[in-house]
């Protein structure tokens, strides 16, 4: 690769969980921006032999002391020097705040230096309604959230954080506009919204960028939905915005913004504009790009070959469970996302999609 | 990345460890095997904050059962098709035969199918006449090695494993001899001679492939060397000989030779037409272009600024200990290897080496 399609020179530390095979947490999340020319140090709060969505695994969790420990040693050999900590799964409450100390800590190092420091949190809690972590780490995110500076829910958890059911695009700039305002969170992109009143087959992502009286500055983009559930595509998501957005906080027209406190940029500046929209549309571009290439591989691959289970050929009862169970293997690794042969894709996308402003009084109540 | 810059399609499980900061074990191999286009799965045998040569760190070791238990979680979910092992270091004798039975099972799955499954082991144990491994690990590794395909010793482990000083190039010749006849061990290479006899300022490289009469085929690259003691150097070499070994067999001139067990040539091919010769002169290339820039690199760092500790600005005993230790760490980790921004440097080299046959009958005795 040209040094020239990398993004500027962004050393971040990416706290998340770790799996042997496949792509994702910190496995997808480090590949992702090392391609893209980031320097990552990877900080794993799991080590599990393969994602949760095969159904079955093995390994084990790192404790909050564990995490504490491995920022300990960081800190006492001056190798803390990060312009970007990105945090996503933490595996328990204790986890939770562990890494929200390690987070503060950063912040509190760059505070002479506004903008040379930016939290990005992936507040990965749940999906489709349902939590996936215990009850306590809710409270735990509700308290470190407020310090970072975007965070990237889901709908879901989008709703837990900011305690409103969203069932239209009105109840999703209020949701938005109180995480704005309850935890002073100046960027916010809720990464795939589902709502009965969208285009179908389109999946589509809002962010906003807050203006100074706390006001959400909304965009939204528009992208065609792929036919096909991939693991990994919100740590992709979080990834790709690493490194984007700050790319495009030094490719600003402002050359102040990238010296300003959280990079928010002036009322002036309308929400098509922002770094953040200009970011969010090369993010989608590149994950569709790559995953319309992983689409084609996983359905040559499903197709080729009968379905393997080792010393099974029977077809009646327990044997047909067994077969289930190992058709739903062979889906997953099938479709685990294929990173490593499309890295000029992640650089270099083949699609170009727009963002919208999207302003709250346009809105249907 | 243009995808013909990328070595074949190659699944790896890449077995070593982890450190959050900088560029050893396996945050160094994984991530240049994946430059170079390697699906790698990796289990990681510790998870440190930064290498041992800052001379301090933080984190835990992986035990033997949780070594163990990861490659279970793989083979529960038919996830160890892998076409090749690169093992490095592992924390201890019971460790080190973990990994050895890993080794041994996925060489058994593969059995069927000659030339479809090869293990790249290197044997960490010490260097410079020091071990800094248990005594214990020695009979491990001796154990474990005979399965292995390929072993990347240094001087020092190679006089271990085949109790044999080296002092010459004709006992390094004998060194090597031994350990292809002793382990039956097909391919090896000695990543860093280093003999009074040898040029000053060049790095010379030994490599071997066995003939049927278990006699070594020697060749010899010598590089110029580097004013500078980088870290993760032997991670790197073992991970590109990984994907370019691969490559060199798959292009082969012998379209047999990929279905042939431990990747053999027959004995007519001349040492230097060996695909480990034709690798390792690839791998040189891009280790020398990554370390050149790195040591430019460093050497900007090392000027710019004053070396950096945390409140202290006297120069007395007591803090004259404290600035030598500061400008270690600093040293350390300005001489992290430069792997991310020159991932084109290590798919497209800017030197060219030259492996040249080294026959035992034309050296000194």
């Amino acid at each position: 690769m040209s040094t020239d399609l990398l993004v500027p020179e962004t050393r971040v530390l990416a706290v998340a969980s770790h799996v042997v095979y496949g792509y994702v947490g910190n496995k997808m999340a480090s590949l992702v921006m090392q391609l893209l020319g980031c320097d990552v140090a990877a900080l794993n709060t799991v080590h599990f032999s393969n994602h949760t969505g095969y159904r079955q695994f093995k390994g084990t969790r790192a404790t909050a002391e564990e995490i504490t420990a491995l920022y300990e040693g960081l800190t006492q050999s001056n190798l803390t020097d990060f312009d970007v900590m990105l945090s996503g799964y933490a595996p328990s409450a204790a986890a939770v705040e562990a890494v929200g100390a390690i987070g503060m800590d950063l912040q509190r190092k760059a505070e002479k230096n506004p903008g040379s420091f930016f939290w990005v949190l992936d507040p990965v809690m749940g999906d489709q309604g349902r939590l996936y972590v215990n009850d306590d780490v809710v409270p735990a995110y509700k308290n470190i959230i407020r310090h970072a500076d975007l965070i990237l829910p889901n709908q879901f958890e989008a709703e837990v954080l900011s305690n409103t059911k969203i069932t239209s695009l009105s109840t999703l700039a209020s949701a938005i506009t109180a995480i704005h305002n309850t935890y002073k969170i100046p960027h916010v992109i809720i990464t795939s919204v589902s709502l009965p009143t969208l285009t179908p087959n389109t999946l589509t992502i809002i962010g906003s960028t807050t203006r100074s009286d706390g006001s959400a500055r909304l965009f939204r983009v528009d992208v065609p939905a792929l036919d096909c559930y991939f693991s990994g595509t919100g740590d992709m998501f979080a990834a790709l915005t690493v490194a984007r957005l700050r790319e495009a906080v030094f490719t600003d027209p402002d050359p102040q913004l990238r010296n300003t406190k959280s990079w928010v940029s002036p009322d002036e500046v309308p929400a098509t504009e922002l770094p953040l929209a200009r970011s969010t549309v090369k993010v989608l571009a590149s994950m569709h790009s790559v995953l319309e290439r992983t689409l084609e591989v996983r359905d040559r691959e499903m197709k080729s070959g009968k379905p393997v289970v080792d010393g099974v050929d029977g077809v009646d009862g327990e044997d047909s469970a067994e077969r289930k169970k190992s058709e739903h293997l062979r889906e997953s690794k099938a479709a685990e996302v294929r990173v490593v042969r499309y890295g000029g894709l992640l650089r270099q996308p083949e699609v170009e999609f727009q963002a919208t402003e999207w302003r709250s009084e346009d809105l249907p109540v």
